[in-house]
This record gives structure tokens, C-alpha cells and sequence, in this order.
């Protein structure tokens, strides 16, 4: 009961704080926008059904306890150690970036654009230089302040498309609200965007026959993660909370080219815990803490759970500590195995950045 | 039981008809390709993983009967027609045709390429040339035998696309083997792609907060089915049974941008019928005859069935008579709607094109 409240208590605050009242978004689908005297189709343009990702929870509010599926009492989940699968596999692409390094001189560049002061950005980025370093991969990080243009942003991608020595370019997302995210992401040269967040790389990726130049970091970070875990994604039912552009989308694509049956959770799907209740794999990437509890899960379920969230917390030096969108000592009951955070995730979005770094360079320069 | 029956007959010739061992795929997943010595990921080459549509069920060899959920003994779905519905929209799009010609004296163009004999080919560019004629746009046909090479295909393509009198481009698919589709496609100037399958068009369909200048016909004409038949999207359960480039990917996107509940279900996926059971809304583009039963169904959901299928029926006038993926009799007494076959999703399919070739030539001229 006291891990039940505890992950309660976390989830219901953010819910109330995200509540917004959807009900009159709901006739949206029979409005006849008035700009359009000569419309043919009822269907309304795609911008204008487009809101932001809101999530409420029909249990949110709820005081009834909610039972955990009953397994052997002494029952935990395996943890799958993304921050020691991260390691193997940035040790494995420095050993290709010296074999490089050595065979034509050359090595892997990354080119990084960071706007604004957003603290976490500020630590991703920190951890993307460290990695960098630790892989042998060039980096160089040009910074803006949030009140930099547009243009100035542009420029600088396309320092780094037209500089030979980077493979690699990445816009630390999310941009101040002052930017046009699209605008400046399409300057990027197809053929640098380690992140895969072009939509010629997305449409690459959900087409069947095509096959993208880079898979977004943090999806194919999850799929990596199950594979090394030995969990078969073929045949099996994967059930993806959240459909943002970043995470939700390309992982739902991704488990579907690996043959997985996928069904995509959003903000308004009424009773989601009956639909996550059949998964074998369930990817989480919604950003509520604590959404997803133990009373949501299949017994045996695979867990990846892509949320971090810091919470402040008196007991951790730092004053705070993170958390999942997963009730993590909850879903340790149910699931087979789970991804921790920290831990879990987080640390393959970085190995898979120098995973697709190096990838771009081995294209660039033939190098097998 | 005779409809049973019947229903079941021509689902099991097909599906024994299309059967493939595939469990030997099944250890792909954990595949180590040997032309990678240096190899950092688990992780499969997509390309590797992706082999054709191969549908079997495990109830398709069962004698056991199926039995359809009880509904009132006189309940019968309405039926969707989506011929009046595409005669309607084409009405409109003449009108609007005519109102550029009067105002700006230009009317939008279609270039169709027609590549060897496929009898059902011919009908269907038939058919969108017929349905230009009477919407006042101007069409053109270019026709190549099936021994053509991918230089004369593109050679085509690429003086419609350099001709201003052509605002949209289709090559009716799919092409003879010997071709490269994804080579001939890529040709195809973006602006005039009507029918939508560019990646560029496909990620910008399936990612929030872009648009792609063209959605595809079918999956746009399945929406507009629904929305015309006041059928809510937002927050159901929609199922799409399919995955192909054509229907059921760009189904499931749209449907997901109209903020349903998605769920993709391919020919792995086990027990089907149990998904279908939760739609409230069921696409099904899998190109089956009949395999839907009523017993898939819940009450009152609403079914829009793809599957155009010939079957032989010396009772009718030309021999055979087109049947869809769809059980329909059966499905009759459950759904609470259904599109018929013929004369539901295909009607539809040529109205959207020339609705796309409408807008690509509205942009051009900025037209409204």
C-alpha cells in the first residue's frame, strides 16, 4: 500500500496539473472550418485536429486501490542494465573508430546545436560530448542564446552540412517556443541527421521495401535494449503509450518493421490499462510519472519504460531523484523484465547517437 | 451455415493458396548478418526482416462454425454507399474546376503511367480516366508493354513533370517485376505526387505537427466514409488488418492524426479475431477474401472493407462477382455500418485522386 500511494500521489498531481477540459475538442471532427467556401470534403485539414498531447487517466482520480496481478510473492522482474549495454556498445564503436582512425585517417564528426538554457538539454548534451569523447568521435557544440533567430540557428547547420569532417548533425530538442522547430530542421542535410527526425527518414522507416539512413536514437535504443534481453519482438502484441515525433511514432514503426502486432495509446483512449493489459511489450513514452502501474501490466510483460522524471526527493544529495512513466516497484511484481530509470533508456539514446554517427561516416567514406 | 460456409470455403482456398512456412523465420531476429565482421548491434538490418504479406490464421483449417454475436434477429447494418458519396464529391470537384477555368482559364491535370497488362490495372486507370472526363479534368495516359526498362518509365515521369499542365502524377501500381519501384517513384516530382506514397509525404502523414501536401487516396477516402457518415474517430478503438505501403500504413496514420486508438495487425499476428473484437472501427486492407467473419466483430462496430476480390459465379452475367476481405453477409447482422463490395472503398479511391489533383493544382495557382 505504500508503494501503491507513493506512485499514486506523483501521478495525480501531474495529471492535475496537465488537466485540461478535452470535452469540446470532441466535436472537432464535424466542424466545417469557415475559410473554405467552395469545400468538397468534410474531412478537416490535419493541422487543425492537431492538440497537444494532454493526458488524463479515468483512474486518476480514483481511491480505490488497484490491484497488482498476483505472481509468486518472492516474484522480481529482471532488470535489463541499459547503462551497461550503452557501454559495450560505445566500447565497440571506439574500437571501429580507431580501426578507421588507422586504415584511412579519418573519424566520425558530430556537429551539435545547443539553444537556450534548459538545464536537462544542458546535461543531455554534457553526456553526448562525454560519450563522444570517451568513442574517439570529433564534437563541437555551438551554442545560442533562447532569444537567437531562426536564422542564426540555419546558418549554423549549415556550417556543419557544408564541414566534411561532421557526419553527424543534431538540434537539442525541444527549441525555445521562439523557433520554428520545422523550419530549421529542414535545412539539415538528409544524409547528417544522426537523430532520423526528417520526415523522408520517417516515411523511410514506416515503408515497407525502404529503408531510412538513420533510425531515431531512442527507439532503436529500446529495440536494441530487447533484443540484447533475448525477448523475441516478432508476433508478439507491443502496446506504445505516448505518439510523440521524438519516441512514440518511430518506436510504434520500428516494432512493426521487427513484425510486432502494435497498438498506439494516446491522451484520449478511454481505460488504456485494458489495452496494455495484453502486452507482451510495453514501451512507455508519455511523460507522466507513475502513469503506468502494476495493475496495468500483463504478468511476464516486457517493460520499457522511456520517461525520466526528476521529483524532488530530501533523502538523494541532489535533492531530487528520477522516475519512470512506470510504477517501477510495482511493475518489479508483475513484469519479466524492465528497464530502470535512470539507467535503463536513457544511456542507449547515447550509444545509439554514436552508434548512427559512425554509421554516417562508414557510408561517407565506403568503410565496411 | 450456408453463408458460413460459403464464406469459409473461399477464405481457406485463398489462405492455403497464399500459405508459406514461416516458422523458420521466426529465429530472424536473432541473426548475425556474416557481412558485417565488426558488427556492434543486435539488431538486424530492416531490410532483412522484411518479407512479403503472407496471411494465414489459425482458424482458417477449423470446422468449427463461427459463431456471430446475437443482435436483434432483424438488425441489419446500414450499408455505407460509397458510390453516391464519390459521385457527390466528384460533382464538387467539377464545379470547382469549372469556377478555375471561368477565373483563371486553367483546369488541373492528371499523367497516368500504365505499365504492362493487368487486366484490373486497365480497369482502374479506366475507370480514373472516365471520372476525369466528367470532373472537366484534362487526363493523360502514357502506356508501356511489361518488358519496359526503369530509364523509359522515368523518361515518362519526367516530362509530366517538367510539363506545367500537369499538376498530378500517378503510376498505377504495381509495376512488373522486372521494374524498381522505389527507383521509378522516387522521380516523381513531390508537388505533383496525388497518389501520396512519397516517404516525404508518408513521414510528414505520420508525424504531428507536419502536413504532407498529399494524403492517399484510399486511406483518405476510407476517412471520408466515416466522417460522412457521422461515425466518430477521435478516442475509439480503431483496428487496421494490413500493413501495406498503400492502405494499411497510411490508414493507420491518418486514423491515428483523427486521434483514434490504433492498432496494426499483420500476418503474424496470433489470434486476430480477439483484436478485431475490440474495434470500434475496422479497416481491413489485407487482401483475403473473406476473412473477417462475423464472429471478428463486435456488435455495432463500424467495418470499412478494402479487399476487392474476384470470384468465379457463373450466375452472373461476366462470370464472376467482386467480393471484399469482409465476410458481408455475416458482418451485415453485427456491424452497425459496413461499406459494401463493390461500391464502398473504391468508388471513393478515384474520387480522391482527382480531389488531389484539384489542390495540387489549387496550390500551384494559389487558387482558392
Amino acid at each position: 500500500m505504500v508503494l501503491k500511494n507513493k506512485c499514486k500521489n506523483v501521478a495525480v498531481s501531474m495529471w492535475r496539473k496537465n488537466m485540461l477540459v478535452l470535452s469540446t475538442s470532441r466535436s472537432l471532427n464535424t466542424l466545417a472550418p469557415s475559410f473554405h467556401d467552395n469545400r468538397i470534403l468534410k474531412s478537416p485539414t490535419l493541422v487543425s485536429l492537431d492538440f497537444p498531447d494532454v493526458w488524463t487517466c479515468s483512474t486518476a482520480n480514483s481511491n480505490q486501490p488497484t490491484p497488482v496481478p498476483k505472481r509468486a510473492s518472492e516474484h522480481t522482474a529482471k532488470v535489463i542494465d541499459g547503462k551497461q549495454i550503452a557501454e559495450d556498445i560505445i566500447s565497440a564503436v571506439a574500437v571501429q573508430v580507431q580501426r578507421m582512425k588507422k586504415t584511412i585517417g579519418e573519424v566520425p564528426g558530430l556537429g551539435v546545436i545547443l539553444v537556450g538554457e534548459r538545464k536537462d538539454s544542458q546535461i543531455y548534451v554534457h553526456n553526448k560530448m562525454k560519450a563522444c569523447e570517451e568513442a574517439g568521435i570529433k564534437f563541437s557544440l555551438t551554442e545560442f542564446s533562447d532569444k537567437c533567430t531562426d536564422e542564426e540557428v540555419c546558418n549554423a547547420i549549415m556550417r556543419f552540412n557544408s564541414d566534411p569532417s561532421f557526419h553527424g548533425i543534431l538540434v537539442q530538442l525541444p527549441l525555445p517556443q521562439n523557433l520554428n522547430e520545422e523550419k530549421v530542421l529542414n535545412v539539415l542535410k538528409l544524409e547528417k541527421d544522426v537523430d532520423g527526425f526528417h520526415p523522408m527518414n520517417m516515411g523511410n522507416l514506416a515503408m515497407r521495401g525502404r529503408e531510412p539512413l538513420f533510425i531515431p536514437c531512442t527507439p532503436k535504443g529500446c529495440v536494441e535494449l530487447l533484443i540484447r534481453s533475448g525477448v523475441e519482438i516478432m508476433g508478439k502484441k507491443a502496446v506504445v503509450i505516448g505518439r510523440s515525433n521524438i519516441v512514440g511514432l518511430p518506436v510504434s514503426l520500428l516494432l512493426q518493421r521487427h513484425h510486432a502486432t502494435v497498438s498506439i495509446i494516446n491522451e484520449l483512449t478511454s481505460n488504456p490499462e485494458e489495452i496494455t493489459r495484453e502486452a507482451d511489450i510495453l514501451v512507455s513514452a508519455v511523460g507522466v510519472p507513475n502513469l503506468v502501474r502494476g495493475s496495468w501490466l500483463k504478468p511476464g510483460a516486457v517493460v520499457v519504460d522511456v520517461g525520466t522524471h526528476p521529483i524532488e526527493d530530501t533523502s538523494c544529495e541532489q535533492g531530487y531523484r528520477l522516475i519512470g512513466d512506470v510504477c517501477y516497484e510495482e511493475a518489479l511484481r508483475v513484469a519479466s523484465s524492465i528497464t530502470p530509470v535512470p539507467g535503463g533508456v536513457g544511456p542507449m539514446t547515447v550509444a545509439m547517437l554514436l552508434y548512427n554517427t559512425l554509421e554516417s561516416a562508414r557510408r561517407k567514406y565506403n568503410f565496411i
